[in-house]
């Protein structure tokens, strides 16, 4: 039985987390940014690929939870005899800095992704936060070159494999960093110069994550905004990120269209995800949304920031 | 001869600064709350008045440049023989928190406002930021209740007036502070239970600042966002909130709609501006702007936010 063809193909971790807020802690409970991202994705684009590797003592039952969004899983190494990548982290009281307790890198110290030979014709394509070799590597395996490619990345990154990373940068159409990233890869601080400078290093459209403070959308002279749902509470922040970018591309590939203005729609479906999954813990939220729930948080981004005004001319 | 009468009434500071930024430094230069908001509302609203004191050390040129933008002084006391308030700061690098070199008080150490009688049936009034008793006294001045009393005040009041704080803000319809501020009056984190707190204290609306995060505008269940302008350079931020409140007031004075919808507008001309302001030294930028540079900058802003989505319903 040959399985289908995935709509986007989602690259990254498939791991553990041990998460503390001030509201609380985990314990290991599943994450990575695969996870959420595919999760995220998983309710505009079907059927979403994940390429990752966990160890034998990934639970069968989160396997299920990924099939049950049609999430396939030909992608996806599982070593016997080996653990799943974990993290642990604390959160500060602004929810804002977190410190790493705990990386045990497990399977993910000798990962190399295979693109299953199918799935190499895929039009979308998320490179999550990965050492930059290995997001070349897979860009390498795909056939053709997809319709768009959007990759994360971190500061870590820019310290040990900065020229790695300036090569897969050149690859890419969409890079989605933070605020204090944009600043570390160009060396700017004001982020309008930062966009500028990282826009010569060749992604045609930049993502700038500001947490509680919105994302920028930068394509040439244009720049979009969309500020973060004021939110009640944010209980747990962890994976917040990867589901914005999971839903941005998600939507996109839903959609067809990759344009600038379906772009900035993207942005406002990536931040309603994101503001889901930071309402409990771990990816909890993000496992039984409904469309309607979604609809509707856009309709309070609509509220939050629509407006009417009559200029002269 | 009689002056005309007032749209609005700025009650605040006209004062000396003394600024660094990571770009340069002044020497003594004008500025205070009151030069501020007035010099933004009189792009909207004609005229404004200032109340509010000063030394004999004041420059005439400067009370020139107040005459030329038609705001009137009646209300402005100049004191023979004694020296305007003056503050110095320097910013950080990160342009957003700074460092008090030195206050002197001077006038405002026994400021006393006295509303001219003609000015007060006046129905647009801002209380900028200083000691709650003096906001009280103004308002008790004012033969008729204003349609709308803005309201300014910062943490300092917080820690040593907060009784009096809490019984002006009975007083006001629109409170203006940062987002620091707002978690220290209410006792929340969460800007959203921070906004509902404050709510309960008085004002109908609220509008929390975030500088270059931003501002969002609170009344009752409904929230509004404006974004700050992302700019290429932050020269100066000294006086941006100042400025804010003087054109968010003028925009409503001259519009004479005191509406949500409406002041949404105004949050958004109050950020248009704000980042006029912060581009030069001071006051420097504010002095010699046009419309066309204020219906200009409004229009990036519809570019920066606006978009098109079709939901279902």
């Amino acid at each position: 039985m040959e399985t289908p063809s995935p709509a986007l193909l989602i690259v990254g971790t498939v791991a553990f987390d041990a998460i503390e807020t001030p509201f609380g802690k985990t314990d290991k409970i599943v994450g990575g940014a695969a996870t959420y991202a595919a999760l995220s994705a998983s309710y505009f684009a079907s059927p979403t690929g994940i390429i990752s590797v966990v160890g034998d003592d990934f639970p069968q039952s989160f396997l299920e939870t990924f099939r049950k969004h049609g999430i396939l899983l030909d992608g996806l190494e599982v070593r016997q005899g080996e653990k799943s990548f974990f993290w642990s982290g604390r959160y500060r009281a602004d929810m804002n800095t977190r410190d790493t307790l705990d990386t045990q890198l497990n399977v993910l110290a000798s990962f190399k992704p295979v693109v299953p030979v199918t799935w190499r014709h895929c039009p979308f394509l998320l490179l999550g936060n990965l050492m930059p070799s290995i997001q070349s590597a897979v860009l390498d395996q795909m056939a053709s070159r997809p319709r768009l490619v959007v990759m994360d990345t971190m500061n870590f990154w820019m310290e040990t494999a900065l020229d790695d990373l300036k090569r897969v940068l050149r690859r890419v159409d969409v890079l989605t960093i933070n605020d204090e990233e944009a600043r570390q890869l160009s060396g700017q601080y004001s982020l309008v110069a930062a966009a500028r400078a990282i826009l010569k290093m060749g992604p045609a459209f930049l993502v700038i994550k500001k947490g509680e403070n919105g994302a920028l959308l930068f394509h040439g002279d244009q720049v979009f905004f969309a500020p973060a749902l004021p939110l009640e509470e944010v209980f747990d922040p962890t994976g917040a990120g990867d589901t914005f970018a999971g839903g941005f591309l998600g939507y996109l590939a839903s959609t067809g269209d990759i344009s600038f203005d379906n772009m900035k729609r993207a942005v406002l479906y990536g931040s309603a995800m994101a503001s889901f999954c930071v309402e409990m813990f771990g990816t909890e939220r993000l496992v039984f949304l409904s469309k309607d729930e979604i609809e509707s948080r856009l309709r309070q981004f609509i509220h939050l920031t629509q407006f009417d005004i009559q200029l002269a001319e």
